[in-house]
């Protein structure tokens, strides 16, 4: 029996059959119907961070990594440097992403298991006034941090410096106001906490700044200012956008709003993340972060110390009890992650709890502690 | 009522039920099941060209003109210089693409109602022997012209210089052998001949210059040697897939191969094709090519001199009749264009010109014949 298992994993994620539903459906890219859910879509982008006033929203083919990759090359000039404060694995993919596009780039590694510090951010752009740009990780899923998005827009506007926000996995669940949290761009993606499917990013660009970001790119596919000028004067995309995985953003959305919006999703994904804590601390396990800096998007549990664990047959166990879990991504530690996103809620996480308790057991590990 | 259109666009097109139904699943880009549907599916693709021996094939996220551009900036080293034969909209894009990464690039123009010619492009190579590479468009959609694959790659290969070639509305449809037909890189994308939804593009690289491609794109999103490297050590996507969209494709695969393959879906829209310029040609429409360079993938036709015709109102009223047609592509002379791909038959072609004829007999137009 083919049983479809539970995404318990940061994006893709479990959607709900609605959401699938809607992309039983052919659109022409080109014409009125498809044209109106994109500036739909794009309005309701706008309202979840009440940026109407402040930003504009650009969408864009491709991966969330895409589109970090579009806003940096959009928005930061050739000229520009930028500094990256790195406590874990996505901000080591921005500092690579700039660095190869030939952007000037600093590295100041952090602890990973820490939240990144606006003192230490606003000394060190003091120390070097040649910084003009702030990449910041907003949750960091290599651990599962959340980093201080406002403290940290703070200290840019003071220095007056551009903030490009990876808001990948904190989008739509953690508050996030344009009205009083200045950012250049905010970077998102369909198949994360608005639980849409995987195929597409969008970016947020402050008005003041979008005339100046005209001619940055090199690319043409990635150019967001581009996009942004053609999106306004036709409705439509320069490129076939993938119609379906749009369609599915525009049902996922209605849900959201539906639901309560933000607040009620975080709430929803707390919910989740406390009962996957306190299940799995009954079974032994170990969350690798302080409750102080853990974003209830992915946690890390430390990997038990028996001696019969080994990822892949934990992987594999819990699959077929109709769970998928995530890797850890940390180089040090033998960790591994469990997602609290998606189109799921305290029962299934119950059930999750509960799968990873008959997997222990089928694999003689007596206990989910850590060495 | 809210009736289904038929597209009769190249992509996003109409594709049957079982390829949509695919997509009614959520998958775990990091699980096993997913990695098998990326093998298969790239077995599939490389059995299309019978490039097994030649090629490999890197699917990556985002329209066809992402894995455009990803190929050139993949392929061309910075010190490259690409030619471009230009009888198109797409052969400008090309050439927009390239210049914009900094690739030294020279357009030359042809007439857009005229295949490339292969002894032009040999003169230029003789003539310019900095030219490192040859950009050519397979299928050139903006009027509808075939190009001579074949003879081209001849010319590039005495001349032993690269062949890139955007095959996206041929592939699948028109022939291409990769044992008898040399190039470096051959790109097509989901949501064209074969049949699946929009959203990714896959690219073909020869075997023999793969190596060579290390380092040369200064993108990370889009560089192909880069996900090609990570594919074959993990099986993995380097960074997210659109899972829905890839399941989608191994669908609409499976009924390619069902149907007979490339020689059983150039039958089906050659058919397609005859079915819809008869038909056209008796209401008194006259296509912009001649039969001997058009492709059987999109038809441009000319604008009707009538005084009743205006494209937007021409477009709706057929919309309302069931059938979703395409704005022209061509600057000089007033056209609309018709395209003859997808999952659809003679049947529905048939019942597309009857439609026609109702939206012509509704604008009070007495014939389509241009002026």
């Amino acid at each position: 029996m083919q049983r479809e298992a539970i995404l318990l994993t940061p994006g893709p994620l479990t959607t709900t059959l609605r959401t699938k539903l809607a992309m039983l459906r052919d659109w022409g890219s080109w014409d009125s119907d498809f044209i109106a859910v994109t500036a739909r879509v794009r309005k309701s982008l706008l309202n979840v961070i009440q940026g109407q006033e402040t930003h504009v929203v650009v969408p864009l083919q491709g991966s969330g990594t895409f589109s970090v990759e579009a806003a940096v090359a959009t928005v930061v000039p050739p000229s520009g440097h930028i500094l990256v404060l790195d406590n874990g694995a996505y901000c080591k993919r921005a500092a690579k992403i700039s660095t190869m596009m030939g952007r000037k780039t600093t590295l100041v590694p952090t602890p990973e298991d820490k939240a990144v510090s606006p003192i230490e951010l606003e000394a060190l752009l003091v120390k070097d006034p040649s910084i003009t740009h702030v990449v910041l990780i907003h949750c960091e899923t290599g651990a599962g941090v959340l980093n201080p998005l406002h403290d940290v827009a703070k200290v840019c506007e003071k220095h007056n410096k551009g903030l490009i926000v990876d808001a990948m996995s904190s989008f739509a669940a953690i508050e996030i106001d344009a009205r009083s949290t200045r950012f250049d761009a905010l970077i998102a993606a369909s198949g994360k906490c608005l639980e849409g499917v995987p195929g597409m990013g969008f970016v947020f660009i402050r008005k003041a700044i979008l005339d100046s970001c005209a001619g940055n790119n090199t690319s043409l596919a990635m150019d967001l200012h581009d996009q942004y000028v053609y999106m306004e004067k036709t409705g439509q995309w320069r490129f076939t956008p993938p119609t379906h995985v749009m369609v599915a953003l525009a049902e996922a959305i209605q849900q959201f709003e539906d639901e309560g919006g933000q607040p009620a999703r975080l709430k929803r994904y707390q919910r989740n993340y406390q009962t996957l804590i306190e299940g799995m601390a009954a079974l032994g396990f170990k969350p690798y972060l302080d409750p102080s800096v853990q974003a209830p998007i992915i946690v890390t549990f430390h990997a038990p110390a028996h001696a019969n664990y080994e990822f892949r047959k934990f992987y594999e166990a819990a699959k077929k009890h109709g769970f998928i879990l995530y890797p850890g991504k940390l180089t040090e530690i033998e960790t591994f992650r469990v997602g609290c996103i998606g189109a799921i809620g305290p029962i299934e996480m119950q059930q999750a709890v509960h799968a990873v308790a008959l997997t222990l057991k089928e694999l003689g590990i007596a206990s989910g502690a850590p060495a």
